[in-house]
């Protein structure tokens, strides 16, 4: 293994377990309040993802944070999107302005929206030509990743914007699990059909060249890039060992996941998947981890909408494990039988 | 027909349409939207589907309400649930008081909660010796739910409560759809293995006391009740001619729908099902409608609770859609191809 990412690797092949008692106590309480048992599904089962990964038998959602990654790409080059490159930049600035669907999302339930640039305005390299960045940088843009939530939210949303990244994610899906271009890209933005023939291509091409990185998950993150998914791959690290729970965002975000993941299956054990994506290979990457996802919406935006949404229903089922009345307290007839 | 019958009848038959202009008007809008045309998904299905059934180009949400209706069964004598009858008038209480699942989902998310209480001292008659009720009390209770409504509110979720309803709801899929008790019936609020067999035997020996029901689904509905099913259906008759669009809740809030349905398919096009419940023959009464659910979440509570969630999800998608930025205005740059 390469001496950059020797800190990373050890992060992530080393993890925290989750609390089991936070969770024992949790389902103590659970049981108490006037429902039947086990009656709101997976309701039930978030907060207890909150306990085990808060480490707190009473999980806190005091700030939430949706944390976007923002990068850009030099296989635009190859006219694989439907939108041109200084879209990403654009949206950025929307973002931050209250334009987008994830900032609407955000003020309507009181979530923390962070938007994280990097280095817009230097694409990564055209991995069909070449790697998209050095090591050294890749390794950098996870350090980076892992500073920017510092803030200490107690549930974090990672998702990102990026004109080309569906073409990144999609190369490091086939690298990872193999399959060609045409098995794992899709339209992404909405490209037609020559456009997605060019991405599929593109895919195939930059595996090509890229070959001798396979098998080393980290190595084909710097060949492949993007920069945002460097970021989220190290935003998901430093979550773990902070005891932040996170919620993982759609085809993109899942991909800094399935990073870790072939590192160490369980280096994303707090990690939850918000939804599944309309892209259609995002079910496929999701299998692949043998994860499910929590919701299935046919969304295909980005942004973190995905996983915000998701982030709706903990703040949601919290509220309820939290305010809920006991049978005791509330005079309710338990079980007859 | 029986006459009690005859003004339900003459509502179900003859159903005003959705406003395709009104979606019309919000496609139009969401086509300008910083966004990829689509990629919101069902979240932009929910903003057409309040536009079509409101019949309002702009739709608003400035009275959600969350209808809970209660009743208490007869054919609890049989054995069929995990909690003794007086529950239902305990949880009533608990639902104003703010103790249940479902008060504090509408708290968080500034949903109005009403709960309607249907003569919980007189439970329906038990299905196994007799008919829940006569046709009179029958069309007397849809019409109390056709009033009950009548505050206005621009999206309505309807849900119930009441120990024993889902012997009544399985009775009633059962009789629609055909099958025997042990096709149809679930655990509920978690009944045994035995409790689990009383209950398919019970259903089995009701359809066979009112075979001459089957066929006419508002006799059918008077034999077999219970009241807050029959509340429940002329809550979803009168919001079409009032242009309220109708969440339905889960298994049992569905057989109300189901009723409708089978004497009219096109009377409950403005009721969208929040969640596929885990009460299992939930997916097939929702398939024998042709019907999809917007969320599955292993939810099985009953209270409005899944289409309380779904009514979240329509207020967050009505909010984006609402306040998004167009491309011109936040100057992003759209589609290069």
């Amino acid at each position: 293994m390469s001496a950059p990412y020797a800190d990373i690797l050890d992060l992530l092949k080393i993890v925290p377990p989750g609390d089991e008692n936070a969770v024992a106590a949790v389902r103590a309480r659970d049981g108490q309040l006037t429902k039947p048992p086990g009656s709101l599904g997976e309701m039930e089962r978030l907060v207890e993802f909150l306990a085990r990964w808060q480490g707190k038998p009473t999980p806190t959602l005091n700030n939430p944070m949706v944390a976007i990654f923002a990068g850009n790409h030099g296989v635009t080059d190859q006219g694989v999107s439907a939108f041109p490159r200084e879209v990403t930049a654009q949206m950025v600035q929307n973002f931050t302005d209250g334009g987008a669907a994830i900032s609407q999302v955000c003020a309507l339930h009181e979530l923390n929206l962070r938007v994280f640039e990097l280095a817009l305005e230097l694409p990564t390299g055209d991995i069909t030509q070449g790697p998209a960045m050095d090591d050294k940088m890749c390794a950098a843009t996870i350090a980076y990743g892992m500073e920017a939530i510092a803030g200490k939210p107690d549930l974090l949303a990672i998702g990102e914007m990026g004109i080309g990244n569906t073409t990144i994610a999609a190369a490091l899906y086939a690298g990872l699990y193999g399959g060609t271009g045409a098995d794992w890209v899709g339209r992404g933005t909405g490209v037609d059909d020559a456009g997605l023939a060019r991405k599929a291509d593109a895919v195939d091409r930059a595996l090509a060249l890229h070959a001798d990185a396979l098998g080393d998950p980290l190595k084909l993150l710097a060949r492949l890039g993007g920069r945002e998914i460097c970021a989220m791959l190290g935003a998901i690290i430093a979550a773990r060992a902070q005891k932040i729970p996170v919620i993982v965002d759609g085809f993109v975000a899942t991909s800094a996941a399935a990073i870790a993941h072939a590192v160490n299956p369980t280096a994303i054990d707090h990690c939850l998947f918000g939804h599944v994506s309309a892209e259609h290979a995002h079910s496929r990457a999701l299998e692949a981890m043998g994860k499910p996802a929590l919701l299935s919406l046919g969304m295909r935006l980005g942004e973190g909408s995905g996983a915000a949404l998701a982030m709706v229903l903990a703040k949601t089922a919290l509220h309820v494990h939290t305010n809920m009345a006991t049978f005791a307290s509330a005079g309710v007839s338990g079980k007859a039988h």
